[in-house]
């Protein structure tokens, strides 16, 4: 085949040449002729000009009396002018003025005579009070030039200067193709290795965003013919195609195979990540994206080179990205050989705005719906440190990072119910999470990344949770333990628990398949001392180092019988229905440091915390015990 | 009546009264359930929760084979480990991780026997290469909190957890009714008193942008059952009625006894210009708004005391709205009594904002089309001096005024193609041009506001033009004289020269109206030359007082047949189809200074002045001369 398959290509260079040569194929925007009205935030084609004037007559501007101005002059306080019935014409605001007249004077000013004339004590000047022809616009003048948005003033200038319909520029029309033999519409019921197909909602919400029509077509089997003859209909109808999925090298892959046989194939593999098997495709001046099935790779790949096309289709100023400058929190490793773009979470902490990497698997698209921002790492460059100077891209309005109430550290779906009260509560507030576990909670207090830390350390030798690890790890004081919740800890298993585990001591028969937390999380940390407080070996139990970074993905690994048990608090056990073992209850507090105490955000967090709604919401959580919520605990 | 009628309430105590009252009454967000592919921009009603996890299988995230881990167990490469085909299944990308497997093994990994057994050099790691079910999304979890936009990543993060309707607050619907018995459909072809119903059309436009939906009534005559009977039906199946017109205190005015009657009026009149005679009516927790027909009134109107409302039924945050410092160019007087709004137009002019007040008549549509920003005048004060610097709100993004060429200067429909190419050769370019006049134009230039002026000059000693203007007034020089176009004035009658005008010297006759241009204008003063050169005295003919801001709306004046004479250019002549007597031939040229020369802006412009297209487009409007359009005829 002549395309290069598999190539690596510089993001820049690939976006340049790829528009470069759909432009020389002839890829321009098209217009169309719609009503005025319909046209808001649509963009003029050509220019467009008054066909009459407004106002199109001699208008009164004032409820009053028309009449010829020099049939008034001379008259004054001393020396009024009465004019005769048939030398006025009563007007109201907006009334013609009849052609003999040129000034109209207010109501106010006239005195009425019982024989139907009026006596002025005020001369007129002419055209006082009246709106001239043409006042707000002439016939002939351009109301709007071409390439312009309609805003809806343009709207009423347009229908004021007797223009009905306008040409503007088409939208352009962009089908999406879903392919794949596993490939299923959106359901709440799948079967196992069926793959829901929401690609296609997301990037049919981004296209309209970008002011583009989405169509999307039925999914298509991983079948060559078919593909090929979905992509030939959609083109006979859209500007620019997606073909979805398929385009990495494995064993069903056609897409660029077919692209390659409808037009050609510009290159197939560009140097960025995600979305390294992006296919650049073309058939004259259309675009045919070969776009990778994993929704993070995707929604870059649209961004990164579908957005430009239809920018220029649309033919939109280039817009200035929105960034800010932000101190990463954690080190950002990538490789040399693409570019890499990266979701982050932000937040305003101790004054400085803090970037925080998230998940960065290409399939995880809670990922995207968290980031606040987009940090991208050049090519040729091996990532940043910890604590480095990024510019990041904005995601979300920059004054909303301002009202986010940052909380990093040991996971408890309550914190998400805080998150959902405290939005509710004050509508400009938010609040963003990271789960890194307890541990990972009071370093990122240390650090000054966060406003809160949920912490559930137990002390070993007393039993006592939490104060003695502040204590050791903030010896300068400036923070304060804040009560939250008591929470139950036992051991998950399957409903009924039908391998009949009864303790700590089932967990290393060898039929038990077990999965832990993270290391640093409060949970690891108990059943590390479970163990070595019931003399087990760690290493004898399948499965100890199988990690996850919550309650609820630990109660998810057992309800779908990949694992038999796993340590977690009640609520978590409930929610998946599975059977619980208690085994202790356990402190679960919120580590405030004294410089984010004051703020409106923590404030307004406590007081939901002292709440009734808050205890109302985990009382149908269930498993929780809350004495006083919100109090402080010890100041450091 | 027990309302207050026209009372004068300041703006702020009236919109806080207001909305205090709807709510107080009941007026609150409703919710309404719709498919998740339809929710992208709307505002979740409830926190959001995954039905199930996603993935929802362990899902094998490479190309290879699916083994148990432990068989794999001390494989290395001088020690490979042998799997029998029933010991291993091939698996693809996404597909599901048989139930007894725990790894994935990549496919370039494996060295395939003859017989179908598969060999080994080095062990997997439990879970390798399989993505868990909930890596994304655990069932359970909240995916999105109240109140929160939905995002085209979190349409994917709901259909991924199995979610595929959500409660979304529904969009107020705001019913529009039009009254006015002289009130007709937007119309190419009115007759005279008509008045062209193009209101309910801008704010059905601002209220999209805003959020809500809004349904237009058919236009009803002003009659007090007909209107009642429309605002009756109108609020069975709206949450907001705007009864637009009406609302002045004239002879037709039946808005306030209306709402009165079905309703209740809290005031009727508020300290706002434009905008006074706006009625804040209600029908329970429904707002009935009586808006003032003139439509810039109209506008300010529903923005300031019916966005707020449709932000709290959205549940929206109120955003802080986007200001900016700037330095007026013209004083601006206002009244003590009410708060103003005035409409101007933004520049950056040798690194200054400059301000210019727009045309404050509330009936001139075009000045809010035109407006870049609003400048808030409180209440209590009167006014700004030249000079001062004020916060403007912005109506345009900040970016674009950065990149828009001010013109300030005498009038000439060349300036309005000059834009519209400007713009269409570079779409972030913009042009703004203001008629002032060319003394206008010169003094702009001198204060640093503008970085064009197109005058046109006539020294009455030597018969030349604009250089010894341009001398006289930058004795210091600074700016640069560029030769644009060569235009004939003359006298403009209506067609066929029906009162038989032979030029100048017929203009005294006393059934002759003539129609002028504003002082300042090169057109006036050529006017006043003309006159004196023929021994006339202004003051013997008829409408020299009135005067006109541009060469066509003096042409609409004549075409109209308010004026039978006025002096302008031929090109105005043209387009309003009149007869033309020519006087003599001017230069039209453009006067830059040196601190906007070198700015791309007015580079570009200078190229398009030298363009085959503008000379093209003056040619199609006719009248003009050029010769080296583009040109530097004098530096100063």
């Amino acid at each position: 085949m002549a395309f290069q398959y598999l190539t690596n290509i510089p993001l820049e260079q690939a976006k340049k040449e790829y528009t470069d040569l759909l432009i020389k194929n002839g890829m321009r925007e098209v217009s169309e002729r719609i009503s005025v009205q319909e046209a808001c935030e649509r963009t003029t084609a050509r220019a467009v000009y008054a066909q009459i004037c407004a106002p199109h007559y001699h208008a009164s501007a004032m409820d009053g009396i028309a009449v010829r101005a020099s049939f008034t002059f001379g008259a004054a306080e001393t020396t009024p002018v009465t004019l005769a019935p048939e030398q006025y014409v009563v007007v109201d605001t907006g009334d013609p003025v009849p052609e003999n007249c040129d000034a109209v004077i207010m109501i106010e000013d006239v005195v009425k005579e019982a024989d139907g004339s009026v006596r002025l004590h005020d001369a007129a000047a002419p055209w006082q009070h009246i709106r001239q022809i043409g006042e707000d616009i002439c016939a002939g003048e351009m109301i709007l030039p071409a390439y312009t948005k309609v805003s809806p003033s343009a709207i009423g200038a347009l229908l004021a200067g007797g223009v009905m319909e306008i040409d503007v520029i088409r939208k352009p029309v962009v089908g999406i193709i879903p392919t794949g033999d596993e490939i299923i519409p959106p359901t709440s019921d799948p079967a196992p290795g069926d793959i829901i197909e929401f690609n296609s909602s997301i990037f049919s919400a981004m296209l309209r965003q970008w002011g583009a029509v989405p169509v999307t077509f039925p999914i298509v089997p991983d079948r060559l013919d078919e593909i090929r003859s979905a992509v030939s209909a959609a083109l006979a109808v859209c500007d620019i195609v997606l073909l979805n999925a398929g385009s990495s090298a494995g064993r069903e892959d056609y897409s660029a195979q077919v692209i390659q046989e409808l037009g050609g194939v510009l290159y197939h593999g560009i140097a960025m990540k995600p979305g390294k098997p992006a296919i650049l495709g073309y058939q004259g001046p259309k675009a045919i994206l070969g776009v990778p099935g994993y929704p993070v790779s995707g929604i870059i790949v649209i961004e990164q080179l579908l957005k430009p096309i239809i920018a220029y289709m649309n033919h939109q100023p280039a817009r200035q990205e929105e960034t800010v400058q932000a101190q990463l929190s954690r080190p950002v490793v990538s490789g040399l050989k693409y570019q890499e773009f990266v979701r982050v979470r932000m937040g305003y902490v101790d004054g400085r705005l803090i970037a925080t990497p998230l998940n960065r698997g290409s399939g995880v698209v809670s990922s995207f719906m968290k980031a606040d921002g987009i940090l991208t790492i050049p090519q040729g460059l091996e990532g940043y440190e910890a604590g480095s100077e990024v510019t990041v891209r904005l995601l979300r309005p920059h004054e909303e990072l301002k009202n986010t109430l940052v909380a990093i550290g040991s996971h408890d779906p309550l914190l998400d119910e805080v998150a959902d009260l405290l939005h509710r509560k004050n509508t400009s507030y938010y609040m963003a999470s990271a789960h890194t576990g307890s541990m990972g909670g009071i370093l990122a207090v240390r650090r000054r990344e966060t406003h809160v830390a949920g912490i559930h350390l137990l002390n070993e030798k007393d039993g006592t949770y939490n104060e003695s690890f502040v204590r050791k790890y903030f010896p300068g004081g400036g923070v304060r333990l804040v009560e939250c919740v008591g929470r139950t800890q036992g051991l998950m298993v399957a409903k009924g628990n039908p391998k009949g585990i009864t303790g700590m001591e089932s967990l290393t028969a060898s039929k038990i398949r077990y999965v832990n937390r993270q290391k640093g999380s409060g949970t690891r940390i108990l059943m590390d001392y479970l163990c070595a407080k019931h003399g087990l070996d760690s290493s004898s139990i399948y499965g100890y180092e199988r990690e996850e970074f919550t309650h609820t993905s630990v109660a998810a690994q057992i309800a779908s019988g990949s694992a038999d048990a796993g340590m977690g608090i009640s609520p978590a056990a409930k929610m998946y229905d599975l059977t619980f073992i208690p085994i202790g209850t356990e402190q679960y507090d919120l580590l405030i440091p004294d410089s984010a105490w004051d703020t409106p955000l923590v404030q307004e967090m406590l007081e939901i915390l002292r709440g009734e709604e808050f205890a109302r919401k985990l009382e149908m959580l269930g498993g929780y015990t809350l004495k006083n919520p919100g109090r402080v605990r010890c100041r450091f």
